[in-house]
């Protein structure tokens, strides 16, 4: 398939998943997946990356890293590009293959679980929080958002690029916590206030949906639910933010 | 003026300066809105508001209350709305009179300062979080988004309506905290590394514009600088997230 038909079609999650490719996009979004080692399978160029801060730069790296480059017109640009002021770049790039199967697990690890987390802005935060904080991974479950959503990748920038984030069945991930011997932990309103120090080193915490809450499987199989204090006449914390605090509190 | 115009007239900032009013829109916001106790100069109501969850209970408070309606089609509330698919209702309500000199602060204290934040979004989610976690007011300083911007208090959730949040001049904060001996921490990237132990009873944290860092007023008054430990391939935390860790941190 021609660039341009193709980076237009990944724009729906479908075509994500059946080839798998995603797109970055944006000087700073190319430039981290460049610099991440993820094969590039293209990119597409319109004539204002060449006025855009550091736009020459990086096409000069398309051209030393041998990465095939389309010059396209800016409303073929346009045609493809998800923002509303594109920058005149985007790349497609392969989808790494990450499962549960790949996750090499230490003696202390910290995986978050994303339970059905749909706000593409919300998780892509989410991710670049995981990654900061020095999270081992990030399980998607389903009903969570596509991790290789266009908003997930500008809001997280690019921390899915490196940090071992992936999408995984219920029971997929419930019966490699079992075989690793990982502690899940819950998070809802209702909880035990969080006791970081009674933590054990190899620990799952699952954040739920953000008007839902958690799944049957997931409430089911956690040993603890945990929550944060908070003042009585406010109803929640976003999502992104209880769960940075979270990994923070619970940091390794 | 007639709510209808006025309430037009509130979608930019000068207007809700020069009025000292500000638009709360959608069943929740106004819910909250009402519940808060501040003023309520009157509400606009479009026909879809009748089939709204809770609508046409929130159509039955403003007559409990007092409140001024004025019944306008959906095409003449689409031009006061800010939202793309607005639920018919919107409320004028008066930005309350706050300031350092109406603030009360006991021996412990934790004063959030904002020093050029821009993202409405983010504003709003530290505005919410400041709320959950207890601080005591935040002071937004020149360079800020206005707290009072419809996208803020979307993102906040009307948290702006009790906490108290307000504005302030550079001169104006200083002189209070040296007035009150309350201790200015700045929050930058390469400060020392953050050690909730060591905070005084009254303290101010500021947190910096999203791509600029602190104004020199700040970081000049500051008596310390402390930062998050992150991992050294991601640049930064999103400010609400890394504004979150350090309330929480820090929360008495």
């Amino acid at each position: 398939m021609k660039l341009l038909t193709l980076a237009r079609d990944l724009s729906r999650r479908k075509a994500r998943e059946k080839h798998s490719l995603f797109i970055a996009e944006g000087v700073r979004s190319v430039e981290e997946l460049v610099r991440s080692g993820l094969k590039v399978r293209g990119a597409l160029v319109a004539p204002q990356l060449a006025t855009a801060p550091r736009g020459q730069a990086l096409r000069a790296t398309f051209d030393e890293s041998g990465i095939d480059v389309l010059d396209v017109s800016e409303k073929d640009f346009r045609s493809a590009a998800q923002t509303e002021s594109p920058q005149g770049v985007l790349a497609i790039g392969e989808v790494p293959v990450r499962s549960v199967d790949t996750l090499e697990v230490g003696a202390v690890c910290r995986l978050l679980v994303l339970d059905g987390v749909q706000d593409p802005g919300n998780v892509g935060t989410i991710l670049r929080t995981a990654a900061a904080l020095g999270a081992t991974a990030t399980v998607a479950l389903p009903g969570t958002v596509d991790l290789w959503n266009p908003k997930v990748i500008r809001s997280s920038m690019g921390a899915q690029f490196t940090h071992q984030a992936f999408h995984a069945g219920h029971e997929e991930l419930i019966a490699f916590l079992g075989r690793e011997k990982i502690v899940l932990w819950a998070t809802a309103a209702n909880g035990q206030p969080l006791d970081p120090a009674s933590a054990p080193g190899r620990l799952a915490i699952a954040v739920g949906n953000e008007g839902a809450g958690l799944s049957t499987e997931v409430a089911d199989r956690a040993q603890q639910t945990v929550s944060l204090p908070i003042a009585g006449n406010v109803e929640s914390l976003n999502v992104a933010v209880a769960t940075a605090i979270f990994l923070y509190e619970l940091r390794r």
